[in-house]
């Protein structure tokens, strides 16, 4: 098939798109958050959240917390690090206690909201309940809150979050990230299966997602 | 003391440093090897090399071998990574075998050099046979015909890598590598103690060396 014809990576007409995994707990994930929107409008690529629980496949590499807590020196420079990358792009931070928060109940709403139309709003949202303002996102009273300030029922959010539908959702989710080899997050899959991994691999991987290479 | 007089955090006259702390086995050392004196000459930082050893400090961390082999998602996405990476710096890239090499060598090596005219030179040209070749750095052999490259005297070279005098220099960088808490490779440290872990962060921890900030 030498000098054959190439199909082009993204048809005609069709916005490239990006799929970007992330886990509500995970600390990288926040500035990604904050900066995926208007950096994917830039390079005309759509963006697909896909919520995730990181536990699992944590759990798996024989972690029952967050790397970061196992192992000690590596945590501490993670929170320096994520001080200043927030200071560096404006972003408010403040380290959340416990950590890592129990992101379950989060992304049950989030997955509810992304069906609808208010998901990316709440993902942002509680990204900065929990970051920015260092405040626990586990509880139904907090995240009832952000709900309220979107202009939503909380009650009836919840609910449909907790329904057996949406609860095998989420672990499909999660053995869908654990399929395509994804160990950490925020996470960045392009349609060709591309995988990147980290915050600072955004700017690349929606570079990768627009041209295919 | 309010309205007091700062010091700046580098007196006038003397040349911003940076601390580059690398060992010759890992991966993500040859990028920040290969980026990192042009880079410094265009902020005006100068760089001083630390060769260290990360076996002792992975062996403190619960591992026999690198992370990227205990974790096999993550390896498998590193290789990719830094393959790609290098397509887009443009170096040549040729996985090593076996991985992680036996750097012991090449450190004591590169520590004479250092302390000679030679060793910046040596550096990149063990990472290149390594990470752009593919081949061993363990044997003396091979370090030496990198010397001979040089226009050293390979014999002359190893003899003084080997005295007690320079291993037990190697094993003195490796434990300030750990007092400074070090846990990964490349590694920079500016002169305020600001750590900065992995070939992405190299700009940063440049601007940090020059601005204090």
């Amino acid at each position: 098939m030498a000098g054959g014809f190439q199909a082009p990576r993204v048809q005609a007409g069709m916005m490239a798109t990006l799929d970007f995994w992330f886990d509500f707990a995970s600390t990288y994930s926040y500035p990604a958050m904050m900066r995926i929107a208007p950096l994917a409008a830039e390079a005309g690529v759509a963006v697909l959240y896909r919520p995730f629980l990181l536990g699992p496949i944590f759990k798996a590499q024989g972690w029952d917390t967050s790397p970061f807590n196992v192992y000690e020196a590596k945590g501490r420079y993670m929170w320096r690090d994520l001080e200043r990358l927030c200071a560096d792009l404006a972003l408010p931070f403040r380290r959340p206690d416990p950590f890592p928060q129990n992101s379950l109940l989060a992304a049950r709403v989030a997955l509810i909201g992304l069906g609808d139309r208010w998901g990316e709003a709440f993902c942002r949202a509680a990204f900065r309940t929990e970051f920015a303002e260092g405040r626990r996102i586990d509880d139904t009273a907090m995240i009832g809150a952000v709900l309220t300030d979107l202009k939503l029922d909380p009650a009836a959010v919840l609910d449909a979050a907790q329904t057996d539908n949406n609860k095998q959702h989420l672990r499909q989710q999660t053995e869908e990230a654990q399929r395509l080899g994804i160990f950490g997050a925020p996470t960045f899959v392009a349609s060709d299966g591309e995988l990147f991994w980290g915050n600072d691999r955004l700017e690349r991987a929606l570079q990768w997602a627009r041209d295919g290479r």
